[in-house]
């Protein structure tokens, strides 16, 4: 059995701000330093969407790339680009949008509009030097 | 057991389409859209290769970062570089060269001239934003 | 279990050349080639740490990139950067500083720093087209 991994990469750019709302300003300065700053910063946002799978017989694709392309604008850049992660989104109303929680609300947003033959792997850049895989 | 992954970045450049002889024009293009435009089209490719072993206790290394180059120049450089990977090879006369193709035959070439105790995997870019790992 | 990879990038930079100190000038030229100069040559260093487990209920990290962030440059960077690692080091005195041997080094300096229950990678470029993970 022939796995192959198949890696796409997309972008979007976001406002964010960390912040937990049970914590008070001092505390959430405490643990996020600038990242805490209360009117938001910014990032370019790199997706890196690996699928992992036998190449099919007669295309040699594990998965049309054109395909997981226009999924991931779909359900994730649509919902994401330009926006101000904290204001703006349901997924972070609550929940504080460090790099490891998009990362998984990415993979969550994903994994039910792909072939449960494929396993699927989310890298989120949140600058070139701080970047998350989910899972492990 | 100190187990390290060495890595060496090789690139060439070659002309391909998507295409597949048992189908008509209509069904390739309806699969493989712009890839499979009858003149043609290139990339540059960049292969990444992963060598795992424990280091040689005398000389530090893996393998020898300069004989893996010459090898890889040899087996695989020598015969896409500049080419039509459709027209002009042996590999890819009858099998559709999608990335994942590539990698694989690659991984082929490669693995009888690399020491057994040593894993070997590929990683090939068809873009800075489109790649495959070989095996997964 | 959400298990998440979080990566920093850090860098430096420092001379080196390949030598084994037990070898003949004439065996280090015929293995180590243009790296055993004896003037030395220098590298832009890029290291990447990879720090592997379940993000924090409260602030979503797994660990606080900042504090990661300032564990390497006291306990690598500091040592390392601008400095000549045959002659200026400790740890490659006689260590032949091969980019394996210098990535098990850093893993090896920052492992007692790092929670035990978080998983440590290292990934050393030592030019684009150069690198090394420990552990594999």
């Amino acid at each position: 059995m022939k796995r192959v991994a198949v890696y796409r990469k997309e972008h979007f750019n976001a406002a964010h701000r960390l912040f937990r709302q049970q914590w008070s300003d001092e505390a959430n300065a405490a643990t996020f330093g600038k990242c805490s700053l209360p009117h938001y910063h910014g990032h370019n946002y790199e997706i890196e969407i690996k699928v992992v799978g036998e190449p099919d017989k007669e295309t040699g694709f594990v998965m049309d790339m054109k395909k997981l392309s226009d999924l991931v604008q779909e359900k994730v850049i649509s919902k994401f680009d330009h926006k101000n992660l904290n204001l703006d989104t349901e997924e972070f109303k609550t929940l504080n949008p460090t790099a490891e929680n998009i990362a998984i609300i990415i993979f969550e947003l994903l994994r039910p509009h792909i072939d449960p033959s494929l396993d699927l792997f989310i890298r989120l850049y949140e600058t070139p030097r701080n970047f998350v895989d989910y899972p492990a």
